[in-house]
């Protein structure tokens, strides 16, 4: 770095769900200068289409891509104003998306829901990422690819999601033909948003790999795609190749007149090739070594880390060249819902006592409930968990699981369901490390960033767990500060992610360590987890029941008549 | 009954937990006229000793004699006044009570609580039914009856309860000989209040049967109890027999003096024989021809069938010749939480909306979450939960077990569980009812009688679940007018019990039927029930999973340090 940039800015820009979160971080050392928000008005569109006010089916999950330019416009605005900055002195942007969020556009990036004849028509607009209802079309996609024996599909885990681009495109093709002939090409938001800043084309890295199933330099054949519908065939040469590849930190281009006047940047600076929340935040957390692995935990966990080698992991979300940094093989898992658990017990209702102490002392549900389990023995609950009430990503990949308590007495308090409820997902990260480690691909440490980072009773029990140190991302901003990492790189003050890494991000290391003698009574507890994971999983090679589908067959079928 | 004694009135007094009810009942048709309550003063003594304030150990549940004598005198004075009666109406009084609750006493019936230099001693105290401490003694007690094939273990289901007549004595024996040695009878509550009454030690057929292990004229051998312990050989001998026992609804004696002005009730009426607070109620809810199950449902849920052949059934309480009604088998099986599985539920908390609208409503938690339930289709829920929160008395016969929810998503609500626990109850049922007819005892009508007996929904979930007619015992009282229907045979009002349940018992025969349709689907939400229970039963011979054993063994561990 030169001693000229060192007062040198960048902004980064983290597209979550709901809203856009900027923040203005110095090149130097990473310090978060200033934040910004900007909600999108139409948040996630799961029930009307905004156009048209007409009801979307089950399972749809929209989004609009103008709140995606007006969040983009008003977070850096406002990042940049508390930062006190001087615009002049921002010298790259980054961006970060949800992904798989994948929309249809024009070949000038026009998104087709912004053209006026199909702006009624609920397939032309954005497919978020939790959009579940091209699930059909992802089995066809899985099985299909087994019995042709693809190579890549044990790049996945063995299985596509409903949520990844070639279920989402497949649908889109099937249910609405004529919108699927107008799509000229197939992007994701993460791409697209950087179409929007730099005025070209890219095609980033890591959702091409993770999302988009490209492998070893090509997307699955035309042989392939044809046999799952034939006017599929030339879906990936026509609609997702034609752009080569762009490394994560690489240049994308330089700001345009327009991208200068949406977000108040000074035209020309870099931009950066676009990436994904969970990947962008490893340079942030400092866990880009191989072994170190990232777990960005909130509602659900997504687990990313690099490795320098290439090995099927049954279960996991998938492995790809370059997927989180050049260079390295860059592995993703994920564990459906975690906060969302400990929110939904919660939900249900505790005793009115309990929100009467809480309040009293000033600690919110979570940090009450918490606080009532500090010191409570190993097991001295009795209970055990499976944590699948929100399904089971890996390594299971099977969303219609769902949650099982084993051991409930008239004793049991809410905050011994509220610790089982933690320990549960504990042991289901657990599962996910042998599950890496049985492939011979080693995991040394456990990095933890994402909102359930302060929950401290939670992180010493993931240490304990684990049996493996425990540290903390530092920045509560970690993917927007893992995009202003990128714009450094793109920018060139920086030759690669791992050096702007080790001078930007931050991390307590070790923050928690295991306690030798609580993990040795949870190595027992998580045996017992274990038997209960293979039974449940209904898995004829592991003797399962499958009572958990017959359960949810007939729910399905008594809610919907 | 003869045309004089149309006006004849009898009191039925039934000894509870935590107090006694009396109620005044005409002879004729059985109508309720007044009721009365005592409470016992020291409830039930679980924390320490009234006499000198030291700490019981854990399990222990003691009670206070004079508080029996006290409440009996409070209860029948309310009730007479309640009923506007003259007391000079009353021809008969006939009782039941908690079993197995249990005290040793001298040979003219003083309690050794009330003899001075004993009264500092925890084991000179009468012993509650759910005094759970003698385990160990229950424990060898039935491994010894196996190991030399005694015939009467059979009788029990497979196994001696600790809550019985004979673990409780030899657990006084072998941690307080001395007090031991000053017991010159071991002697039921049920039958120690008769004697206050009419001033003999009399033994009821009902207790002697079901805990005191009184089978085919014996009581378990000398051999066999020395075996136990050679202190213990002449046990039965010397602290229990000695005195015919009585046929429930025979004359134990007639009121004495001291009696008489206890109760405020004529001198020299007549004073029906113990009884069992279960038994007892079979004939006030006409349940007692062959085939019809009584189930008394609170807290914990009774079952009590009579039936004109001896069959070993695997799991049930017992089986006494005589037991329910002179002449008929009477068998006897439980379920060891129900209402108490509801209650704890909702203690857990519900969310702050459901206990504004209960409260706008008028309702209950209970009923509130009972309405929300209403109308769902079976299995939309998508639970299954095994009901053993509080362990499992039958079939399992194991107080270890505890409870399981399976099926758990974020979409679960508070009223789903609520259900579910619901449903798991009548599995819980099914599985009893079905253990007998598999031995070819055929059950063919569910009687209720209990608190429960008032949730419509609970209801007719067990007559779709167990696909019988489900009856309900008229009165809120049923034990206190079961015992006033003794009352009124021991005075000589009717032949026999049978004659006085046709003319005194009220049931609304079939209030609830099954519905086919929903008792089909119950069947097969029921077939999953028995997976999961002969699973989590942890038998090998059900290719059991013992975690619930281990868990609790855990917690146990980790509570006692």
């Amino acid at each position: 770095m030169t001693a000229d940039s060192t007062a040198a800015l960048l902004v980064g820009v983290d597209f979550g769900t709901l809203s856009a979160r900027a923040v203005v971080v110095r090149a130097s050392d990473g310090a978060e200068l200033g934040t910004g928000v900007g909600e999108y008005s139409h948040g996630a569109i799961e029930r009307t289409l905004p156009s048209t006010g007409q009801p979307l089916p089950p399972d749809w999950a929209l989004q609009d891509p103008a709140d995606w330019r007006a969040a983009l416009g008003t977070a850096v605005r406002e990042a940049l104003h508390d930062a006190q900055a001087n615009p002049a002195a921002v010298v790259g942007i980054g961006t970060d998306f949800t992904a798989c969020t994948v929309l249809p556009v024009l070949r000038d990036g026009t998104p087709l829901c912004e053209v006026a004849e199909l702006r009624c028509r609920p397939h032309a607009w954005p497919k978020l990422w939790k959009h579940h209802a091209a699930q059909p079309q992802a089995d066809r996609i899985t099985d299909l690819a087994h019995a042709r024996n693809e190579t890549w599909i044990a790049r996945y885990g063995g299985r596509i999601s409903s949520e990844w681009e070639f279920a989402k495109a497949l649908q889109l093709l099937e249910e609405d033909p004529d919108t699927y002939q107008r799509t000229e090409r197939w992007i994701e938001a993460a791409d697209w948003i950087i179409w929007q800043l730099c005025g070209r084309e890219t095609r980033n890295a890591c959702t091409a790999g993770y999302k988009g199933i490209f492998q070893d330099g090509h997307y699955p054949s035309e042989d392939y795609l044809g046999a799952l519908n034939p006017a599929f065939a030339d879906f990936a040469r026509t609609r997702l190749a034609g752009v080569p590849l762009s490394a994560l930190g690489s240049l994308a281009g330089t700001l345009t007149a327009e991208g200068a006047a949406l977000t108040g940047l000074p035209e020309g600076i870099a931009v950066a090739t676009g990436n994904v929340d969970a990947h962008v935040t490893a340079p942030a957390a400092r866990a880009i070594a191989p072994g170190q692995m990232l777990a960005i935990m909130g509602t659900s966990t997504c687990h990313v880390m690099n490795a320098d080698r290439l090995a099927d992991v049954p279960g996991i979300c998938g492995v790809v060249d370059g997927g989180i940094i050049a260079g390295e093989f860059g592995y993703e898992a994920g564990q459906s819902a975690v906060g969302d658990i400990f929110a939904w017990w919660t939900g249900l209702g505790v005793p009115e006592s309990y929100l009467e102490e809480a309040a009293e002392g000033g600690q919110d549900l979570h940090e009450y409930l918490s606080s009532l389990c500090e010191g409570q023995p190993v097991g001295a609950h009795g209970l055990i968990a499976l944590d699948w009430m929100g399904g089971n990503r890996s390594i299971l990949v099977d969303h219609h699981l769902s949650g099982v308590i084993v051991g409930l007495t008239l004793a049991t308090t809410p905050e011994d369901v509220y610790l089982a409820l933690v320990e549960a997902t504990a042991y289901g990260a657990r599962v996910i490390v042998e599950a890496f480690e049985a492939a011979g691909v080693p995991v040394n440490e456990f990095i933890v960033a994402g909102g359930l980072k302060r929950n401290r009773l939670l992180m010493q029990i993931y240490a304990d767990v684990l049996r493996r140190p425990v540290s903390v991302a530092a920045s509560d901003q970690a993917p927007a500060v893992g995009s202003a990492i990128h714009a450094a790189v793109a920018a060139g003050l920086y030759p690669d992610v791992t050096a702007a890494s080790a001078a930007m991000g931050r991390v307590e290391q070790a923050a928690y360590v295991p306690d030798q003698a609580r993990a040795d009574l949870y190595d027992q507890l998580f045996a017992e987890y274990r038997t209960l994971h293979d039974y449940f999983s209904g898995r004829p090679e592991w003797s399962g029941n499958a009572v958990l589908h017959r359960l949810r067959n007939r729910r399905n079928g008594a809610i919907s008549g």
